[in-house]
């Protein structure tokens, strides 16, 4: 491999050490940078200037074709992290999506983070009954057959365990994957019926003001679910990106409740109970509630907070000498749509805007980039995300200012990744 | 199961035999459909007005956590169709999406369609290379390595082989499902490279006007691509629904051209030879022309056309008795976005408007759906699309006049499904 040695007019920056104006990423190409286009790619990057030297081509045919696919034996090392079953339980547990191998915003089923109670059910559809009772005027039991004439809808949108990035009240930073750290999170097309409608046909009392939403499985998983987010944008979700639910997501029907803490979008649903108030379950007293610092404790915080992490470069994925980089990073917020992701290359003192990629949906993964020339001096890297109701996303001071370090839940501060003079990434408190 | 006697307001149609205007889908629930609403659903669904009875709770735990999932054992007959491997060949082959169990636009990698010239090969990454040679200035080789430094887009897209839905030229219609006659046809979320940007590292000479694509399977497809179409939205996709490429799509990086017959974005790919004209490979003169009237032959017909099917009700998935139904299907353009869906349910004398689900995005499967009324007499239902550009789907006669009978390739004609008394559903030329 020959390095090109062309050097062209130097590119754009948008702040200190060596962050690029992020119209690279919104082009179609190189071609509309003009002249330093060249300049800013080739002396960077693992290309060879060399005779045309034929990569290789299979000699024997391939596999077969199949009904129902799966990846490259090449891919099989990326797996969920942290895979863990609580002692003493009945098979209460928790994976996470290892968010640095991933691009765009679609998470594949196969890798959405799990949390379970007591184990993940596999349920027979046939049999399987959603009842919706308590303060209504006739109760009402669906199949997965009356359900499926219901009008549906389909979004794009993340789901995210409210006890996730919580190693980072840890009073020093712990070394692991971005995934390993935040991957509590994942995003993906879900398709249902929307509960109003259900609501609507079963006629909610005029003095309902809450529901209790209760799980098939055998820890029988329930919260409580105030009526406003039901009559506004809550799925009986039937379909995860294009086939139906994984049992591990609540096959055959779960509750989705777009931007709230995922323990609420009960899988495995079976009843909603229309109630005046919150039922106070176990799952909402016990667990789920955020202490602070006087040791008393907040209940029903239920929106997620706008939030944003770099996955590249991130623990792992170390640098390759000095260069060219895309810093790539997903951004989401419970509140609405990213209206914006600020990226720092030097510890936060300067900060430049990421170009963000379509589509941007509301309380989905936003994926953002840009680009980053480093000079291979140690840096550190941070991702910063603003949503559409002007939420800012904490540093970890300001967070632990605002909320205690007893907080065990809704971390959503700054992830600092430290970059080696030697390419290494560390997670570090910046 | 008691079925409700209420019975209120009719609900407001839009065409003749029941079809209902789309608003019902337009809004969030029925709450806004007002009095209307509880008496176009319960009359019409399988909801039983009864005492509260539990559905079943799972009394033991269930599963463990896994580091990549699968799906319910209750799923998996949901399998490609129609899977063959052409006779006397190396393993020349293809299989078809169940278009008709999915639901919003994302198919799963798993169910993706397969077209294969020589089975499917499972490249080393860590071996694989690029070549890009021929009219440019500097002839480079990138590593897997080199791809992933340089800045990425992601675009949820469609792929459809220009072969499918051939069998609508049979001269009479054949009884299988919407994915069996639709379903070399799929939806992903692809990410990767901007073919623009590695052209202009390469330095493109000014008589470049096209360029040779060729796979590294060992039938070593290759395609020409007019070097426009390559500047303008032509990826190098490494990664497909968030992680990496399936060997069966292509791993470790495909071409990928948004909106063109599908065989244009070759897979498993390692040369692209910048031309001064179309190379006229076996695989664009031996098939993938289209066959006129006379004889004759067209080339280079790369746009997919605008086009749809309704996937329920379709054949398989027939209708329990009189009353209200979804109808849901898929609508694409190789043109761009799609505008607007007509839908018939009295075999094409009256149309009504379908409702088009959030994200509408270009060269994307747009899911619509409306609603209707069944009144349990025999039917005919037909979808007809049209797109940004203002192309309409062409009815079967309109599409066989303009083209012939011997057209193999982009049939795009309107697909219809009679529904008869007892609710069965069969594939009908009206």
């Amino acid at each position: 491999m020959i390095e090109s040695k062309s050097k062209n007019a130097a590119p754009e920056t948008v702040a200190g050490n060596g962050l690029l104006h992020r119209r690279i990423f919104l082009t179609r190409g190189a071609a509309l940078l003009g002249a330093g286009s060249l300049g800013l790619l080739t002396p960077t990057l693992a290309v060879a200037q060399v005779a045309p030297e034929m990569p290789v081509l299979a000699k024997v045919p391939g596999a077969a074709l199949s009904g129902y696919g799966n990846r490259s034996v090449f891919e099989e090392g990326i797996k969920r992290y942290n895979i863990r079953t609580y002692p003493g339980t009945t098979g209460s547990g928790g994976s996470w999506t290892p968010l640095e191998s991933l691009e765009g915003i679609i998470t594949p089923s196969a890798l959405h983070f799990e949390r379970h109670h007591s184990g993940i059910p596999d349920i027979n559809p046939d049999v399987h009954r959603l009842l919706i009772h308590g303060l209504v005027d006739r109760p009402l039991i669906f199949s997965m057959d009356a359900l499926s004439r219901y009008p549906m809808v389909s979004r794009i949108q993340f789901i995210e365990c409210s006890g996730n990035s919580r190693v980072g009240t840890a009073p020093k930073p712990v070394q692991m994957t971005a995934g390993g750290l935040h991957g509590l999170f994942s995003c993906s097309e879900w398709t249902g019926v929307p509960l109003s409608i259900l609501l609507e046909e079963a006629g909610v009392d005029p003095k309902a003001g809450w529901l209790l939403a209760e799980g098939a499985d055998s820890a029988a998983m329930a919260r409580s679910v105030p009526m406003a987010k039901a009559m506004d944008d809550a799925l009986i979700a039937l379909y995860q990106n294009g086939e139906r639910l994984r049992p591990s997501n609540g096959y055959p029907m779960r509750l989705f409740l777009p931007g709230y803490e995922g323990n609420m979008s009960v899988k495995w649903l079976r009843r909603i109970k229309v109630t005046s108030g919150p039922t106070m379950t176990r799952d909402e007293t016990a667990e789920y509630t955020d202490t602070r610092p006087d040791g008393s404790s907040l209940m029903f915080t239920f929106p997620m907070e706008v939030k944003s992490v770099i996955t590249a470069p991130s623990f792992g994925r170390n640098l390759q000498g000095a260069g060219l980089y895309e810093i790539s990073g997903m951004a989401w917020s419970g509140a609405g749509k990213i209206a914006r992701v600020d990226v720092s290359v030097d510890g936060g003192q300067t900060w430049g805007q990421a170009a963000l990629s379509e589509p941007v949906l509301s309380k989905a993964v936003t994926r953002f980039r840009v680009a980053w020339q480093w000079n291979g001096g140690p840096a550190v890297i941070m991702s910063r995300a603003v949503d559409d109701s002007g939420a800012v996303q904490p540093n970890r001071a300001q967070f632990l200012a605002a909320r205690g370090l007893k907080r065990n839940y809704h971390y959503n501060a700054i992830q600092s990744w430290k970059v080696a003079a030697n390419g290494e990434v560390s997670n570090v408190y910046a």
